[in-house]
């Protein structure tokens, strides 16, 4: 029997695997060289691992599963590269963004093109599709609103914390709910279950973007495959930020007057170490993960063992 | 029993009252302001009343039939907001497009969210919906890789008819194929009339892309509510510069060099008209047209009537 370790990496080469084998025409190049050039990108697919973890525990046929997990891969890349255009993020898992590597009118259509792809992967996976897609669609729309609100939030200096976890909730928990409950979905599962799975992604996605914004700050460039700071730098309204405005304001309006310095990223770590906020923000991140945890064991029919390892997974990555 | 006339002024009312009271929320304004604004706009609405009168001649219910009419307006409404961004198109229907009365960034997310609306809507239709929403996806892609081939070709000097053709079938034929032969997929009609219904829409959807050229240079730019001659400023390769190119090709060349030029848009209207290019491609339309009646005379087994009227509609449509 493999290890969970060794699981992750099996599922995460068969996912990329796939990916690659998705049959794509060859031209117009001008739609499908982009498409091409993100599939082969180096995603960390936590998404359709989390997809493949929560069918194996509703017992979904492979095939299936791996439908769904390309339609959640390519959905996520198709918000990346559109998300990508507005905040001005030029990589992206180590390599150009599409819009820096060809232009904005590529990176649309290619967003536009991975978004029908995405769906037309996940048709046809059995008599339930139809309530699967307008879930999805319904996610899709709910990341849409997450996305409007983080722009809405630039610059906007009157952000509070409850806002800002609506904000990611929508933009990141939404994708992370969708991935748990589709396959509990598909079988038909008790209601009450597909709602606690939902409900367990959400909340692991929380969790997983306030470790994000933190490794935005404290996390290694190279593994990152983005530069560091650049969040707060566009006037991102992150935890860390709010706290810093809310507590420190005199600090931190003369810290950020410094962002074009070339110690800016020094100062920011230092800033929210000694502060205090940085080991807050972990606390909040933990709450989410640990919220994850027990939401996983309240239900018992069924095995959720490896989606409480998942939870570990997330929690402990370093990228 | 109402004339034509009324019906479709009956039906373009309805799709208009219909899509008005689409439910959205009112925040995160950054995404549903935008949304409201195209959905309010001025359409011409030719897509949703094909659906109508295919739904008839297929006896499919109303609500089906409004529902699939909605569906496909979106659809169309979210390939524009994103062309006329790549386009540099900065109005559309007589208003502002999204880009140019917000930005690039609200008008990406706003063509993503109306594209989520339009199949949150088409699910739920019936135990068909499945291949539907495949159908429908798979037709986005087909958007997709016409307007990519319209990208690909703009200032491209080598372009011929053949390959024009192709690219405004992907780009407008496609939709309009979807329109015509979704209502018969729906009502599971024999395989053959579904493909007939398709071939029609995709035929007529050429006949109104040429169509659609000729009024860019000879239509009134306050009925088409954008500026004229805006295409071949941009280097678009339409029908009219492909045969230019070929047979005129000095003349064309001196032409568009004073593309800058105050009377610019006369003097391509006196050049298209003296060379016989105007009629040429007219002709051209028109075979489409010829060709759409002529694939709907061969159908005998649904009432053709209304879609035959309908040729004669677009064929007569002056923007």
């Amino acid at each position: 029997m493999k290890s969970f370790d060794e699981l992750i990496t099996f599922i995460r080469k068969e996912v990329n695997r796939e990916l690659k084998q998705i049959s794509l025409p060859k031209s117009p190049t001008y739609l499908y060289d982009p498409i091409r050039y993100t599939i082969n990108g180096n995603g960390k697919r936590f998404r359709p691992i989390l997809v493949h973890l929560a069918g194996r525990a509703n017992n979904v046929d492979p095939e299936s599963i791996m439908k769904i997990a390309l339609s959640v891969e390519l959905l996520h890349n198709f918000t990346l590269i559109h998300d990508d255009i507005m905040d001005n993020d030029d990589y992206r898992h180590g390599q150009k963004a599409i819009h820096s590597k060809w232009d904005i009118s590529t990176a649309i259509l290619a967003g536009d093109g991975i978004y029908a792809l995405a769906q037309i992967l996940l048709s046809g996976l059995s008599e339930r599709s139809d309530i699967i897609c307008h879930y999805f669609n319904s996610t899709i729309l709910e990341i849409c609103e997450g996305q409007a609100m983080d722009k809405e939030f630039e610059n906007n200096l009157s952000v509070n914390e409850k806002e800002y976890l609506d904000m990611i909730e929508k933009k990141t928990g939404s994708l992370l709910g969708a991935c748990s409950a589709i396959p509990a979905i598909l079988m038909n599962t008790d209601k009450m279950i597909i709602d606690q799975l939902k409900y367990f992604g959400r909340i692991i996605g929380n969790g997983f973007q306030i470790h994000d914004d933190l490794l935005e700050i404290y996390g290694d460039s190279k593994n990152m495959g983005k530069s560091l700071g650049s969040d707060i730098f566009e006037g991102k309204q992150t935890l860390l930020v709010i706290k810093a405005r809310d507590k420190y304001n005199t600090q931190w309006e003369k810290l950020i007057q410094n962002k074009n310095d070339i110690n800016f990223l020094d100062d920011l770590r230092q800033f929210f170490l000694s502060t205090g906020i940085k080991s807050e923000t972990e606390k909040i991140a933990e709450s989410f993960f640990n919220s994850a945890r027990d939401t996983l064991i309240k239900i018992d029919s069924i095995n959720t063992d490896e989606l409480l390892k998942f939870v570990n997974l997330i929690e402990n990555r370093k990228y």
